[in-house]
């Protein structure tokens, strides 16, 4: 199954795609979607909206896997990239691809298997697991690779494929 | 000219339709979008993309005027709030219709003169300007009332009428 990863955003949206299969994970392609800072808030949604539906129809993935917010510093940095979720939300749930949802939490225990590792340790596991030379750059392209890592890791996925998808998971 | 004011959320995304001319502003129609809680947030911001389009397919506005978020308290709300204002904005910016947003101290400055007015008094004087017999219920629904009499009756909205439209606040 192809698992696309998305990393939210409003300036850098993160994507990257992977093939799993019972013999492990392959990097198919990773990037970003960027909107430039002159634009509107409203106008850089309508950029990522577009993109976005672009990127599925191109990669026509079977499942989209996005990561949770969750804000400790910056508020208003925050809400601009809860704006951004909303549209990734809201496209992939419009395109009728299985859609799921997890923690950074559960991205760190996927990858690495411990829920509190640092960000480079995850950062290295996911290079290692997809046998890439060096870290996927920029990062958000590598945290989007890291989620499309943890669903294809996850009982979720493995539920889902033996199920035959349609399962969904809501957290 | 004909004034959509839209108050974001999830839950419940507060509307009111307001025309406005040389006389005054009248009345035309107000409500809320509502979304299930049984359904999954990427769900219920599909729904309010979709019920968005439809009211302005109805209502055909000539500006479209958006809430912008400031949070004190609730930042788990707050983060919610912003998924279904981002996806007001989009909604909005694609359909081409000129787009205003308004801080909480504007709406509360363009109604009764002050800037820190307090929230029933917003409401009383929205409830007086467009000289309705009581305060619109639900609340969301007045609030977006007084987010297109903030419009209505700010310089913005003048300097567009006598240019003919096309002006863009983005603040």
């Amino acid at each position: 199954m192809r698992i696309l990863g998305i990393d939210p955003g409003v300036a850098t949206v993160g994507f990257g795609l992977v093939e799993s299969d019972r013999t492990g994970q392959r990097m198919l392609q990773y990037g970003a979607i960027t909107t430039p800072k002159e634009l509107s808030l409203a106008e850089r949604l309508v950029q990522i909206g577009n993109d976005l539906e672009t990127l599925l129809a191109q990669f026509q993935p079977d499942a989209i896997a996005v990561e949770e917010l969750f804000f400790s510093n910056n508020i208003t940095t925050g809400i601009a990239v809860a704006h951004g979720r909303g549209i990734i939300l809201f496209t992939a749930q419009r395109s009728g691809i299985p859609l799921y949802e997890y923690t950074p939490m559960q991205v760190k225990m996927a990858v690495t298997g411990y829920g509190k590792a640092e960000k480079h340790q995850v950062m290295d596991m996911t290079r290692r697991l997809l046998k890439l030379k060096s870290v996927p750059k920029p990062d958000d392209a590598a945290d989007a690779l890291a989620i499309a890592l943890c669903h294809a890791r996850s009982a979720t996925s493995l539920l889902s494929r033996v199920q035959g998808g349609g399962v969904k998971e809501t957290i």
